[in-house]
């Protein structure tokens, strides 16, 4: 019995899962780790992590990259520029959405999906997929062939026009994810409402881009809560509800689990770092470049939030990169022009700031232990998207995807980031910590230097989600 | 640079921590995990677990092991007795209570509990304290030496009326807690009601077994879980909840979670797998077996408590072992008498079952992952008590204790177990899985037979929690 | 300065209030009462109460007489039989909807629904509206206009194919409400809930009646509720949501109250007197007879609603009566034929025992106070619709619509009631009481024998609510 | 038949009643009403209400005159100047407490107490008990006989060392109220906290009189008050939480409401008029003057307060009138000295403005309807203690105790106030409305000047609490 000659060995890592952490060597072989230990054998290549924390790479699994739009719109980051960005920034496997549009067939979302990624990616990736026209031919046929085939996950969306189901449609979606074994996730805002609103607003003639969070109050968000909760209950599966902005909802999550229903939930930085009052305080228009959805609220719900995310309300912790630039015709300023914030897209990016700014406020700001984060930004999201323990974690077999942090001071300035978008909502910010390296499935991608490599990332067939007991076991 | 010898690798292991499950050999050296991987080299003994599941070994965090008694009564297992039955089950460190008597220094009684402890434990074994009789000398000088060195967790009884403390000394004693960062564990229930309602009972005549939980209705623990939360929001500092046993102590912790306050809560076996039932339907005194405090409920509560162990309310699953001889006059027959309720001692065995029951009925029976029975098992309790990584993973650097779980049916049987009680609550329940292997320190301890060795266990001084963040750091 | 000659006299009364209850003569002037007192002078007619209790007449600010259908059902009550069965149970005022067909235009609705009820009605009468086309004409003109008139009141459907807005147009109407004073009742259940369940239903064929029930659960009613009260709170008007069923709806609405919002309730006797079970424990067809919605459902929840009675949770008792004859084509039996439950028409009859059911089985049975079944059954309906202090209460100006109770056993019998509805969901119960008397504006119209006279029923318009404050006044 | 001759004809009145409000003359004779109507009969005395709005008299369940003091302590009205400054603020029944010391007869207590009432009274009265000494004696002789005298309400202390009872006596206390039918008050404050934070505060130097709110904050009245509710709900008995402060207790209360306890709360003007800062926002000893407890929290608070007032949550509202001098060594400066909060006596005056503040803020301020201002002043008061339809209401038998409002403005001056205390926590405050008239009995007490009539004043007894239905009738 002979141990496999190790390819690398990271030495005196600073080991952190999402239960321990400890110190120790990696051996990693054919781009997995498959010897963790003290004194581990010569590598053909080392790297000396010199007592720093070695987390797994961050699992950004709610991200946005080169989506069809309606034109002129324009996502500014495509599978190359939107790797590139995470990678430089701890994320190691990226999960974005193949979006059917009406009409269009899921396995045509699909195959177009794949062409948009195939030989860009710099980090492996997973497709969630969004499903716009729950057709019966897309029920009984294209979902369960695709879920078999590692499309295990699905995006439902109770606003935005081209995309939003009726409740009839989310009940017949969560009915062929609870009999496949997939997992829902839940976009809850309510679209009526809004709208509703909108013209209110449009009527007396409040435009301006801090007039979307007018449009879109906390309880717009937890009314969609609420009856997303009641739909899966009515079903009896699981969901997962996406970017919860604060209290209200997080009410009605809470309440949810002690009924004990599983319902998961995701929140993402902008709702623990900005505010509303980033959407602008007058009628300028910079304010457009934090429009998102749901938007940031204030003070005391970004409390609500770290409360949850340490509490273990949040099961994951996701950018939800949506990047649109900001001075572009085909951003944030359509055709060039500064537009009412019905027509501002939405979406802020955030796929590279993910895990520096979770790390330095959370870890280092004494809010959360080192191992919930690597369980928010990894392993949960890993696991409920059917990844783990191929991703999301630093076990025996796992792909060799890592992060050597260094924690020191820096000014997060959008010039020194490596996505495509012209801005980050976080510029000037301090941070306590930025990775010093990051490995893709054993490779270095980032180490201070982006080191690209042709066609690298692969693209992942999802499993079942694992977050719950699996009830077929049983 | 090389790599130790290895005393010992456990081959072909599907090895599972709180957050992950892997296949990997396990090296051993020196009592400790120093390798993990694929295809170890030979170690000086080899155990084949042949892909079945390795798990951390358990850590009992609330277990009563030879605790002075007020005469005729005395605890049955003493820690020779008792960690024998911890190991065969797959427990490999305690943690039982060393008991102020009221007007007894605390440096006495932990002088003392030592001299019960030395050289019998065959498992590894720390001391929680029990402060009865918080006087100035132990507030200011006792306690905060005693957590200097290793005794970094307290509990607080609201009841017994030899172990209560009235509200302002459990805000002493939780000031000390806060200041010293200790952890308080709280038994709640409220001592006035209860004396109240058993006076009611006996002028009626109902003395018999049952009427225990007649005494101690589920309003009894509300109240002292609501008071207990409030006393520790007042003084600012984390407590736990030891074992909850129902719907409506659950409800006041979740209240307490969503207000941000840190509020832990413990579970026993008893409020999964017993309810008020099995202290009889009729007067007859075999209910008495089943006298603990709280009492076990009904089915519908059973039903909370597994949703809160599934879904995180609650850290830790402890056995509450307090072994009481059924027919002895020491035991549940004092002075070899069947007694009214009141003088029945409180409690009922569990050391030894505690990890068989939960990996049954949870793990096997697809109510949790198995990642979620490791973390309540033993990951968290090791973490809330100071005992973290060394006690409660498998990692490197950990302690080498560890169980190979066998999964087959069983019927469980008094004669068959290893404790000093002459019955278990659970007679002839039908489990599905046991132990094949328990080893302490790297050395076999359970493989089907006991193996003891004089002296194995030793005492382990404990540090400060780290189930949640700590402040200090940030 | 000389007191107005008395009509009548009805002396000896126990006169009950929605807050008090005291001994007086009523004197009576051109049907209202002129005067309350010990020993008022003789009246023109006297009747001698002998001590029994008198309380207003009932309003039923909650049922159906002839509203239009689609043929072939017919409601079996019209104006006449209607109201008489009203004035033989004790009620003197009801209030049914005039109802807007998609399409048609609510003035024409109004129209109408005073061309069946004009000549016929032997009580006085109010109208709801239900606005089912809330097109910008309804919107901005007609109801403005008709509130002004005297409807004030108007019910949102959030199920039912023909009736029921989407959440936008639910927005509008209430916004019309908020800006001219108006009273929203809402019937909140989730239409596509029904839908899809009625169709799994189907497509298992379970058809029977006691399915109904099923295609209904108690979520659908909640997840219902918690919009309504989102929707209501997003235009900060109040609303009123009727025949709540159960606890799960009940505690959307503690929440909203506890919110500050002003949140209205109604109930109905189906939901403290039926269960489920009436609907068919088999597959039986006289289930039908049951059919309504929400359904009835358990024991439990009929404590809930007794609990919400009592202690002000609800605001008004109705009866929700809608008359359909069981055996019969217009009715339960469709075409004459036995239908699966989707076709079965919704509603079961109630005007006449809504009174007697709540005075025998509440006041009678201990459960609440005299004044509390006064405010539930027509004070509080008065006020609701803008109808008090004319209607629903015992007062100097008031209008002499009275009954006086005769507290004796009696079972009741379709036989006996005077609706021409076939069947009592109530066949053989035994009450406690039955009005001796009911005086509608002075006349006796119910003394053990029903007395009409043509056209004694006028149209009341109605004000503004004045269960809340005014906010106009501050 | 003939109608009394009528000593008294209030005409032209705006008639209030808990339930409705309507035009009417009042007749009077022999102190009672005796009519009510249009164009009432002359009387030998008439008085003109011009269409003003009258209302009963209040009744304040909730305040202290001449209760024996601990020296130099010394209460600053006796029921001369007590209840002359009732009956000038329209309050015609007061219900102060017969206060039991340790050691002391109950009866010994009523009859000290009896003494110091009679033949000085302006205004009727009753007593509740307080209870400090439940021995056997007190519990199964005392109490049972005093009930039956008249007796029928007690109040019980969770806090204050002369008066404070542990759970196991308040458990036999409302044992005694649920055999005899009596009405338990309940001061919820945890005295155990109390202490601690003040002693806490006191070795930190902080002494000012605002210290006093933070010895007190919200979570020690919540923890109290939960508690207080378990007990009840142990012994299935209603309970009357009195002057509840903010949100986190009424919270509580909602709770127990929703589980279908009866719980009945009350509020006071300070809760709703001052806050924390009013006991001073630094260290000067003004603030004395508003130290009461619970002490007032903030506006967030008041706004709960309101919505518990309108909503129903509150059943009385009571002026809790402890009054001592300010500037006294009886009083606020003990023995002549600034001293610290814990020896400050506890208690602000405020029977005379009870009334005409919630008149302006509540009525006129559109914040509750006029019937919901005289239910909760007067009418519920007067049932929840055994004083309905005596007093509490306008109705036929009921005592002639009224009040015609004046509807202007005006400035408070404790110079223009009736007690004797030295201040007024509400000096220089705008108010909407004053009584005009106050009748007591039929007797003009107060119309712009005060009329005494020696002896006056009559002692009533109570019956049975009537808020809630009895379940001895069911």
């Amino acid at each position: 019995m002979t141990a496999p000659r190790l390819d690398l060995v990271i030495r005196n890592a600073r080991v952190a899962t999402a239960s321990d952490t400890y110190d120790a060597d990696i051996g990693i072989t054919a781009g997995r780790i498959v010897q963790l230990g003290a004194g581990l054998p010569e590598g053909a290549r080392e790297i000396d992590a010199a007592g720093r924390v070695v987390t797994p790479g961050g699992v950004d699994a709610h991200c946005h990259l080169d989506q069809p739009m309606a034109p002129p719109l324009r996502m500014a980051d495509d599978f190359d520029t939107g790797t590139r960005a995470a990678a430089c920034g701890g994320t190691t496997t990226v999960i974005p959405f193949a979006a059917q549009e009406k009409g269009q067939s899921l396995r045509a979302a699909v195959a177009d999906y794949h062409r948009r990624a195939e030989g860009k990616a710099h980090t492996d990736y997973a497709f969630h997929l969004i499903v716009s026209d729950p057709t019966p031919e897309v029920l009984n046929e294209e979902l369960p062939a695709l879920i078999r085939e590692g499309y295990t996950s699905f995006k439902i969306y109770m606003t935005y026009d081209d995309l939003k189901l009726d409740d009839g449609q989310i009940l017949d979606v969560l009915a062929v994810a609870r009999q496949h074994g997939a997992m829902a996730m839940i976009h809850a805002e309510n679209a009526d409402c809004i709208e509703w609103l909108t013209k209110r607003l449009e009527a007396a003639g409040r435009t301006a881009p801090r007039f979307h969070a007018h449009a879109r109050p906390m309880l717009v968000e937890r009314e969609a809560t609420h009856r997303a909760i009641s739909l899966a209950e009515l079903v009896d599966v699981p969901i997962l509800i996406v970017h919860v902005s604060g209290r209200e909802a997080v009410e009605q999550i809470r309440w949810a689990r002690a009924q004990g229903l599983t319902v998961y939930a995701e929140t993402c930085p902008q709702y623990l770092f900005l505010t509303a009052a980033d959407l602008g305080v007058d009628d300028g228009y910079h304010g457009a470049k934090c429009v998102c959805s749901p938007p940031p609220r204030d003070k005391a719900n970004q409390d609500v939030i770290w409360n949850g995310l340490n509490d273990g309300l949040f099961s994951v912790f996701s950018s939800d990169h949506a990047p649109f630039r900001y001075d572009a015709p085909e951003g944030k300023k359509p055709d060039g022009e500064e537009v009412a914030f019905r027509h501002i897209p939405n979406g802020i990016p955030g796929l590279e700031t993910r895990l520096p700014l979770l790390y330095s406020e959370g870890v280092l700001g004494g809010r959360m232990t080192l191992n919930r984060f690597v369980e928010l930004t990894a392993t949960n999201p890993a696991k409920a998207y059917g990844l783990h323990p191929r991703k999301g974690t630093i076990a025996i077999g796992s792909d060799a995807d890592l992060v050597i942090w260094d924690e020191r001071e820096l000014v997060l300035r959008n010039a020194n980031l490596h996505h495509a978008v012209d801005y980050t909502p976080y510029e000037g910010r301090t941070l306590r910590a930025w990775p010093a390296v990051t490995l893709v499935d054993g490779e270095v991608v980032w180490d201070g230097h982006f080191h690209p490599r042709a066609g690298r990332g692969r693209f992942l067939p999802c499993g079942e989600p694992t977050l719950a007991p699996n009830p077929r076991r049983a």
